[in-house]
């Protein structure tokens, strides 16, 4: 269906390379949402049944990133071809020389940081509206474009494990299953989180609670669950500085949610760490889409 | 044993992360052959026996790489940990800022495009010595350095692939297979190995003859013999232009020198391509290194 629909979306094949009997590819296209012409890749299995849904999983990556990082380093597609699961990649902020970036072009606010809210504060809040890109516009997009399956799983690194976490605790009906790497599970209270809170969301804290991992498994965990799976590296520089995983897995414990939460000594924040353990995320992911 | 001899080399770590439960490392030391500090990167698989020597692979990466591409990229970690493979990744020409470049710094000529050869012209031959670099001084410090068997299986991409092969028929008592993706096998006769021969060995063909596999092979081929694996896209944009693969085929089928070459359809020269064939190179070279 790629290419018929270019018009409607303005989607734009970038590049196209055969990997593991599948497809690599990247796409550009406006948004809407953002304001700004963005770039996102995915990996198409091998298709066995052109009128089979694919099962598709979403991934978030994390400060710093691109769409390509993914893609590039972390082995995904040999296991995503095997189970025939379509891997969407999309990038970390809106991007463009109109779009703001910090003040000093710092690597945790701005552009490549958009943490997967969305912006109310000045001078932000007119392109950084990544929680709606990802929730809304690049899902429609992807349905348009590609078959695929209703529900989709969900799943990131650090910044992006905050994403894919806070996306599916807030949509539980729209993902079957989320997991994360080394995920900011509680920003509001650590230097990452509150500094892009107070640029994208202003001052009043009771307004970063919908972008917490933490608040919102209190709010939502105990009527709804997903499955949830996050591996966390002992020798994570970012550990217990930048809260991650750790405090999500004491809410769960508390609450009595359900949630695998594994730790790797030795292990630390880096795409060798990813790379280590994407196929058993892809395994986990692969039970639920395809129960569907 | 790495640290203890560090006065000695040089050697020093610059990082180590945890990779499919062995560590992925990168090293600088001094290089007396190339009169410049050198990086290479290593990964070093989950050791069950301190006591056995290591088999080990060098892979030697393609025009425009460092020691970090394929280890970031080819997804090699996996099948390596599972065999007990050292992985050897050195950099692909001298480094620094007194090291000569090509005037209008282009890609294919100078940093990052040493081709493996000793070069004989100004300004390259008092640092652009890569093939005694990777026959002789990298094997000697890493044998120096950690436990390895005495013969080591080679690989590389492209101009690493090139590489490899040259080096592997020239010195097939030192290594135990050789293997590669998109060779360039014939540079004599092609423009990427005209301009590099033209420039660090000088016009005298004679002169390109030690570094062009295909001659090697008609040299060497009826005499001795190593094992050959050669993966090649047939969607690779340099396949016919710069003399991919296909010409030592031809040789090797004349000469009834047995390696096994295979092409596949709609891969192309990327690293989409080599990360989707690395584990059966890995794999062969598994059965020639256990051999020892």
């Amino acid at each position: 269906m790629v290419g018929t629909a270019a018009e409607t979306t303005g989607l734009a094949e970038l590049s196209a390379n055969k990997c593991f009997g599948g497809w690599q590819k990247r796409y550009s296209h406006k948004s809407n949402v953002l304001k700004c012409d963005m770039q996102f890749s995915v990996f198409i299995p091998p298709i066995s049944d052109p009128n089979e849904k694919l099962p598709a999983l979403y991934w978030l990556s994390g400060l710093t990133c691109t769409d390509e990082n993914f893609s590039a380093k972390a082995g995904a597609q040999r296991v995503a071809a095997e189970l025939g699961i379509m891997l969407i990649m999309p990038d970390t902020s809106p991007r463009g020389d109109h779009i703001p970036d910090a003040a000093d072009a710092a690597y945790d606010l701005g552009l490549g940081a958009g943490f997967y809210v969305n912006a109310t504060q000045e001078p932000w809040h007119n392109h950084y509206q990544m929680y709606d890109y990802i929730v809304e516009e690049l899902p429609a997009l992807i349905k348009k474009e590609f078959r695929v399956k209703e529900k989709a799983a969900i799943a990131g690194h650090s910044m992006g494990g905050h994403g894919a976490l806070t996306i599916a605790l807030s949509n539980m009906k729209q993902y079957c299953s989320v997991s994360a790497f080394a995920p900011i599970v509680n920003p509001s209270d650590c230097q990452w989180g509150q500094k892009a809170f107070n640029n994208y969301l202003g001052e009043n804290q009771k307004d970063w609670e919908a972008y917490d991992s933490c608040m919102l498994m209190r709010q939502q965990g105990k009527f709804l669950h997903i499955p949830m799976l996050v591996d966390q590296g002992l020798d994570d520089n970012f550990f217990h500085t930048q809260k991650l995983t750790k405090p999500l897995e004491e809410v769960a414990l508390e609450l009595g949610y359900e949630a695998e939460f594994r730790y790797h000594a030795g292990y630390d924040h880096s795409y060798f760490f990813i790379a280590s353990f994407i196929e058993s995320h892809l395994r986990f992911h692969a039970e639920h889409l395809l129960k569907q």
